[in-house]
């Protein structure tokens, strides 16, 4: 293994999947719905594989799909992509990150990234040999919400850095960045001429009435900003690795000349029943937010039930629940013993930061899941303490 | 884009399959066929979809498709490979190929490879910030194949050296190495202490009784080569995107590193499917190897016809064909004329060298199609002619 990622290991989630079957828990660490997504979705994959759709698809994606997220974009954004030139399909968000930041970094480039940040980012700026700037997330005493300190974000910008890598609605925190909050990183992108690579697969996802902000409509920012998405967290279809990249033509370009050659293309049955679902399953995805929001809900209240001390979050399906409550002080120690002794599995936020510190007392749980699933995890960890 | 990527655009597979889309053209350039794999194959993809099998797999593949590809590379190829340690399913080949490269070049480390090249070899060697040494198939006049010179394979090899990249059955040349070539090779990594890349997504495409031998089966060589291949070619179903790395788990494990923040995992119905199929349609892959030989002697004998000087291939489903005859010199620019004068769109080989002089007039075609289709293709070159 080369050099600059010999500090990586197998990824949290892999791990903690691994020890939750192992143990037979209820596994809400890593994070996929238990319930598949809108019945027309699943329906759409198997008659176009029935009717033939085999064969590549186009490197930048089916047309189709192109063309879907192109209206969808404009419809809840307001933001205007050609689909021939500033779309492009990825075998999901992850690939479509890798993409970017590995055309984007140069060697020593540095990208200013939010902590705690998920996995991806930090690996895939180490293989491109950037070097990673991170920015914490803190509880702000006044809102009480888990956010930056706009003074940190500006201090963390030298003249080497080259991007902002930006996740809203943010994994594991739950934060769903304010319009405020993206116009201080705005900002920051337009005074030092920056380019931005956001991560929105929980774009949807948001609870309470609040609304996903992406960073490309803010003043300035279609022209530097890369926006990945994916249907796996929208249409609770986490193996189905499709995802897209939106931006300026010159930037989607850059992202082709890399993808075409780390993966070439994503699957087309899958692509074709995608698109046909951003264009008509609108309800179905106000119903899982819906859902989604009674099982924080649940969630959060049963984990304080049982002692922790839990953020509420504002979108994703995932929940922080603060483990000081119980006794304990570092999270690492607690997800790998809580599977064996309490029969769930979390994520220890700590593998997020590089300022382990900063979430060392933090689990992750996810809650996208049955009812009765979350209900009998409750159940167990009430007994475990 | 980053500098080292400069020198790469859109792939020639995409160019060209754009341009016999605008044209109206018989393609016989990107290699798919157009004809789907075995209906069980595809009835297992529906039947997964449709009973749930939607959510993340586990990132080294499903147990399934792991300890089907070690059952088969055990019976074909007598070596036994630890399903749980030494296999690794990624988004096809391309992503085998980018992670083993990606995982196991350092800057400035340099990889030999046989030109003409297969494109995202150069590209993925570039990314990693490596060099390549280019060894050249050249049509030996003892036997009249397309092959190398040991001693300039000997000679490629520096101190800088670090791994071998290997495709056989050869793309685009259609050469299947023999046990004697591959010998050449594995000696040249033993006396060294090189590892190999293999790329074998068309080992099950052999013609006139020839077999693929996979270069880790030879002497001192299982324990330093990744061998990649996939679904797509084998099963007809290229847009599946369902591959696998074998190999030693140290390397393995290497390639786990970086594929799980590349792509995370590939889809986990088509993976359940495959492994089905590796089991249970060996027949199909046979009937399949006869008819693509008749194609090959079919589209080989109307080339001729039209005037070409025609390399009949040992394997995989691309012809090479010289325009010298014809009176052309430029591969290149025959290519990017043909689809409108014609009505045939091929790829010129020349992209795929990096002394262009090598492969300057010839033309690649694929004959994975059907008979009427190719009998039409071989109409227009000759009408063209
Ligand atoms: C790609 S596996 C991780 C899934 C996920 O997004 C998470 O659990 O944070
Ligand atoms: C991945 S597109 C190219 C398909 C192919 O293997 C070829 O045409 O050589």
């Amino acid at each position: 293994l080369i050099e600059r990622m010999r500090a990586y290991g197998e990824t949290i989630f892999a791990e903690m999947t691994r020890l939750a079957v192992e143990t037979d828990s209820v596994n809400l660490g890593q994070g996929f719905p238990d319930t598949d997504g809108p019945r027309s979705l699943l329906e759409g994959a198997t008659r176009n594989i029935t009717a033939g759709v085999n064969q590549y698809p186009p490197g930048p994606g089916r047309p189709e799909l192109r063309r879907a997220v192109s209206r969808y974009r404009s419809r809840h954004q307001g933001l205007d992509f050609d689909p021939d030139s500033e779309v492009y399909v990825t075998v999901g968000a992850t690939a479509g990150i890798a993409a970017s930041l590995l055309a984007l970094v140069e060697r020593g480039d540095e990208v200013v990234v939010f902590e705690p940040m998920y996995d991806s980012y930090a690996a895939m700026i180490s293989l491109a040999g950037g070097v990673r700037r991170p920015v914490a997330l803190r509880r702000d005493p006044a809102s009480g919400r888990l956010t930056f300190d706009p003074a940190e974000l500006r201090a963390a910008v030298t003249p080497r850095t080259r991007l902002i890598m930006v996740n809203t609605p943010h994994n594991p925190t739950g934060t769903v960045f304010t319009a405020a909050e993206l116009e201080e990183i705005a900002r920051v992108c337009r005074d030092h001429d920056l380019l931005a690579v956001t991560d929105e697969v929980y774009e949807f996802l948001t609870f309470d009435e609040r609304r996903h902000v992406s960073l490309a409509t803010l003043p300035g920012m279609r022209e530097r900003t890369l926006s990945v998405s994916s249907a796996g967290k929208t249409f609770a279809v986490t193996a189905w690795k499709t995802g897209w990249v939106t931006g300026p033509e010159p930037l989607v370009r850059a992202v082709r000349t890399v993808n075409q050659f780390l993966t070439f293309s994503a699957n087309g049955a899958l692509q074709l029943a995608v698109a046909d679902a951003l264009d008509s399953e609108w309800e179905w995805i106000q119903q899982q937010r819906r859902s989604l929001q009674d099982k924080r809900d649940r969630l959060a209240a049963g984990l304080a039930e049982a002692g922790f001390d839990v953020n509420v979050c504002e979108g994703t399906y995932f929940l922080m629940a603060d483990i000081r409550p119980l006794g304990y002080l570092d999270g690492e120690d607690v997800a790998r013993a809580l599977p064996r002794e309490a029969g769930v599995a979390a994520v220890p936020a700590k593998v997020f930061y590089d300022h382990q510190e900063e979430g060392r007392h933090l689990l992750r749980f996810a809650f996208c899941k049955k009812d009765e699933v979350l209900d009998e995890a409750v159940r167990r960890l009430t007994a475990w303490h």
